[in-house]
């Protein structure tokens, strides 16, 4: 089954490739329009889940996901339009330039070809992947969590009958229609169909699909963010920009999970700072240094350095001075995004330049780390290894260049 | 062993991202002098690996790639010269913009950190591999052939002695000093050090490669390189161009394997053609419809549409239009290089567009793609996956790109 839809994927992607932008915007446009039109089906099948979850005894947060009520379809389908606005990067010359020979050079953007997206839970991710991969010209075969199988098939079925209807290839969008684990693996090995995998979830998901994915795999494990509150910070605005990143979603990839503080720094600002985060709940691990300033802090086990919380729990570590904290960034960071706190100009060019993390910010939250807050208008995912594109990826990155040379007869010597 | 030199790759690494252009050119070109100053000593260590081979009966052609005679380190020390001229590529800042939060975010282009490079025979590609990683910030783990370990010794003394004296880290270039074949398996699986694995020899090596990675890999298979003569075509041209591409240098991933024939051309084009292969030597297995213009070529059978031949050896076929022309393309193609001879304005537009290959060209022969004549400066390979940088790879596809953000205080809402 699976090579039948590997190879559907493929065919489809031939056509989408030359598709215009035109065709693209009207499929997606009106699958957002056959979304709330056809509310009643989907929240019919998406009770059927529902349903299946509570017999399980699925956890309330875990529910919430699974839910498609009338907010989320409508935010779904504001998804849908947004991204038809979004421009097309599909065919855009990336430079051309004329070679001694006469040859003319250029470099023109394509689609990859076939996506693999493999995710948990939340239906939604369903439609904003299908969108996303649909107007970067890109088929896509999707292969959700088992507990939103249902909710997932007929969603499938409306963005189908919406590509049949504006004359666009019908399997250009696949949901995997089996909640077998088998498929995964399955679809892992269709080296010779799919271009890339993209896992979104849990560590666990992600380190199972990169063990084996004959196909690349773009992926994040986890976001261990630090901020280096410097010698020279403004200390009112350190405070304003660490309690934001760990307090505004401690739940993300992005909230800040380590705060390192300069030990000039420390004695004036620690204190405010920590019952700041005491009072929200923020559960503090410190250092032995932090622990004589703030003695409520609980100590710092070595494990707590390398974790990723996604929880009101901070470490928190006094340097000496900047390198420390460099030192610590490279031996305990996750590659994905840090911020220097500092009033200091040849601080914050150091900072940028040394820091290997996809996003490396001066004087702002770690909370900026996303697709839509940085300006790339959509994103399907955050990559921390560096290959083809490091950090958040949205549409463009969805693509690829191939060369183009215009002749008139050149031959090699 | 193998994770020790991974982990001194890395270190090394760290210093290397922040090293200026100056310091690296000052390497290459102390490199390069020291290669020719040296000499006796890399040619003695060359006639052991010489003879040895020689004993093992190793043919011809791969002594001759063996030999480092004094033409040949000549040439290993222009090399170097010419990546010292060559722009450095880290640190460029590829776009820069200012979001509705005031904070200002822009793309910085980084090293990819380390990278295992993995060949055969050739010990002139040591030193070339060299150049390009140290050019580009990145440290270089080289496994080359056990044929040419004493050769690659010598060479990593040579170039480690030059980084030495310009103050720059010693490991940032290592040879893995063995020829046991498990540190191959052993260094494909140090993903914890290693960023990007390229391979570069025959099919069988990288196939071991990319079934042994848990590293991403850019690799090509196989070249299997089309032209296809239009119906308006201009006759000449398409002869001069195809003669080229098949004749000129028959052993390489970028000559022609497959020439495709437009049925209206064939009876004028075809028997001249022919016949102008035939002098050269080339072989020609021909479809039926061949057959019956040019009855001397061959019967081609099924495995010469996908073969690369590597040789003067050509399938030809004649096809019924440019459908036909694209759909064999696409089924028998290796997303290599593929040319069109028309004078058709439409249809180049149309062959540009559709074909699915690193380089497509109007009117020009399929042996220009190669990083040195598409204007790249450089070339460690080519890559036909999609993912990274599809073609040939120049110093700017062994780096990638990092966000970086100045703010003064953002916070998320």
């Amino acid at each position: 089954m699976m090579t039948e839809i590997g190879q559907a994927a493929k065919q489809a992607s031939r056509i989408l490739r030359r598709t215009d932008r035109a065709s693209k915007d009207a499929a997606l446009l009106l699958m957002a329009d056959r979304l709330l039109e056809r509310k009643e089906d989907i929240q019919k099948e998406n009770k059927r889940d529902l349903s299946l979850a509570r017999g399980m005894g699925l956890a309330s947060a875990m529910m919430d996901r699974l839910t498609l009520d009338d907010k989320t379809l409508k935010s779904m389908a504001d998804g849908l339009r947004e991204v038809a606005a979004l421009p097309d990067p599909v065919g855009e010359v990336a430079g051309m330039w004329k070679r001694p020979s006469g040859l003319m050079v250029g470099r023109v953007r394509i689609p990859l070809g076939v996506i693999g997206f493999i995710y948990e839970s939340r239906p939604n991710v369903t439609v904003d992947a299908a969108a996303l991969c649909l107007k970067s010209g890109n088929s896509v075969i999707l292969k959700g969590g088992s507990e939103a199988i249902n909710s997932n098939m007929i969603l499938e079925k409306i963005l189908k009958e919406a590509l049949i209807e504006t004359g666009m290839p019908e399997r250009a969008v696949q949901v995997v229609p089996t909640t077998d684990r088998e498929a995964v693996r399955a679809l892992l090995g269709l080296d010779q169909y799919v271009d890339i995998v993209i896992p979104r979830g849990g560590e666990g998901l992600i380190r199972y699909v990169v063990e084996n994915s004959r196909i690349p795999v773009l992926k994040h494990y986890k976001g261990v963010c630090h901020i280096y509150v410097d010698e020279f910070a403004d200390l009112a605005m350190a405070s304003d920009v660490c309690f934001n990143a760990k307090v505004q979603r401690p739940g993300v990839c992005n909230a800040m999970e380590t705060m390192l503080v300069h030990e000039k720094a420390a004695r004036e600002f620690l204190p405010e700072m920590g019952k700041r985060f005491q009072k929200a709940g923020v559960e503090l691990r410190g250092c032995p240094r932090t622990l004589e300033i703030i003695p409520y802090a609980k100590s710092a086990v070595e494990s707590d350095w390398p974790a990723e919380f996604l929880d009101l729990i901070l470490a928190v570590k006094v340097v000496s001075d900047m390198d420390e904290a460099l030192d610590h960034i490279e031996r305990y960071g996750s590659n994905h995004t840090e911020a220097i706190i500092t009033k200091d100009y040849n601080r914050s060019r150091r900072f940028i330049a040394e820091v290997d993390s996809s996003l490396v910010l001066v004087n702002a939250s770690t909370r900026f780390n996303d697709g839509f807050q940085l300006g790339l208008g959509a994103e399907i995912g955050i990559n921390t290894s560096k290959l083809h594109a490091f950090g958040p990826m949205g549409l463009e990155e969805l693509t690829t260049t191939k060369f183009i040379a215009y002749g008139d007869g050149q031959l090699r010597d």
